[in-house]
């Protein structure tokens, strides 16, 4: 129990065996998925808006616009709700009452803080183009002043958070088993194209490799 | 401007020229996904959890069990904030600044209103399963009275609600096109693997063709 980042609210309620409150658990989650669902209160109701996010150690990182609603609501200190959801598969039971998904998913509460220092804004952009795609950084203009004067970075302490997972077939009712209904998984993934290069790209620049092998995991 | 689903809440104010409030952009994004994320307030803070929805015209589904902390916030009146997304590729430009997701989302604001009516019930809940996957209501054996019992079926009204939609290549500053630098997308897709029988499968039961050719669109 020295590191679970259980709390009464990321406690599971539904299912508690699904959940799981361990760092390397919440981590992987959290590093695979490419976006997240930001959830905060506006006018005493909620909004949730899709985001990408990354993740520096035990702080969870947003970015946007400094025209971004979200990102100045949760710098005036407005709590944010972060779920990240990863979809591993359709379960299909005998009884439609037992279909089910496999899925891995986050839940992070927290109170986020704007980085305002120019070196860790700086380094923390580059952690977010690699989270999204490892090797882009070397490539990539880096940002110039007015950019990063007009993106905001905020980062939440990763310390109230759970993890739930489920994983594997089909659950039925034992009576079922017997019912001639097949039943099984139909994993799903999240699979990369074949890249597609800017119809303005300058002749002979080769298509990087991070590219082409792209893959989550 | 006779059907659209534009209130001040759901304009989008960010990049305004990606943002649709037609039924049938919303429409279609809602009936591709298969997973959204619902917001709702408990105790003044936002909560964010995923879970299934599904549509039947004009209307948006959630279900649950009677124990869902998240049904039961809903079903005493509390406004949800559902959002759904797609992933469809990496935005790799010249400069970091400019790299971006395409993506396809939907915002649906609504008070809930639980489904009482049997017939209507089961009804909701086999377009659930054919929601998921189109054909399976046809073997899977049906809710019983105690399953009917221990599921609570919601549906919310789209009428407030907005797409946000992303596509297409990288869009540089003007004097980076110069640069060295490869740009482009890296289309994302969700794909389904080969289906996985249960390992307590009855022999001789053949796996379907909805799970054999799954795909979403």
């Amino acid at each position: 129990m020295s590191d679970t980042l259980q709390t009464e609210r990321t406690r599971v309620r539904r299912l508690p065996n699904r959940g799981a409150y361990d760092r390397d658990t919440i981590n992987a989650i959290i590093d695979e998925a490419l976006i997240c669902h930001v959830g905060f209160v506006v006018e005493g109701k909620a909004a949730v808006i899709p985001t990408i996010h990354w993740r520096d150690g035990e702080r969870l990182y947003l970015h946007g616009s400094v025209a971004s609603r979200m990102l100045r609501s949760l710098d005036r200190g407005v709590e944010a709700c972060v779920t990240i959801t990863l979809l591993d598969g359709l379960v299909m039971a005998r009884s439609a009452f037992h279909h089910s998904m496999n899925y891995r998913s986050v839940v992070v509460y927290g109170t986020a803080q704007q980085v305002t220092d120019r070196e860790e804004k700086l380094r923390a952009l580059e952690l977010l183009v690699e989270h999204v795609c490892a090797g882009r950084t070397r490539d990539a203009r880096r940002p110039n002043e007015q950019e990063l004067r007009q993106t905001i970075v905020l980062s939440l302490p990763i310390d109230e958070a759970s993890a739930k997972v489920r994983s594997g077939g089909p659950g039925d009712d034992e009576e079922d088993y017997a019912l001639p209904i097949w039943a099984g998984v139909i994993p799903l993934r999240l699979v990369a194209q074949s890249p597609i290069s800017d119809e303005r790209l300058t002749n002979g620049i080769p298509i990087p490799d991070y590219a082409t092998d792209y893959r989550r995991y």
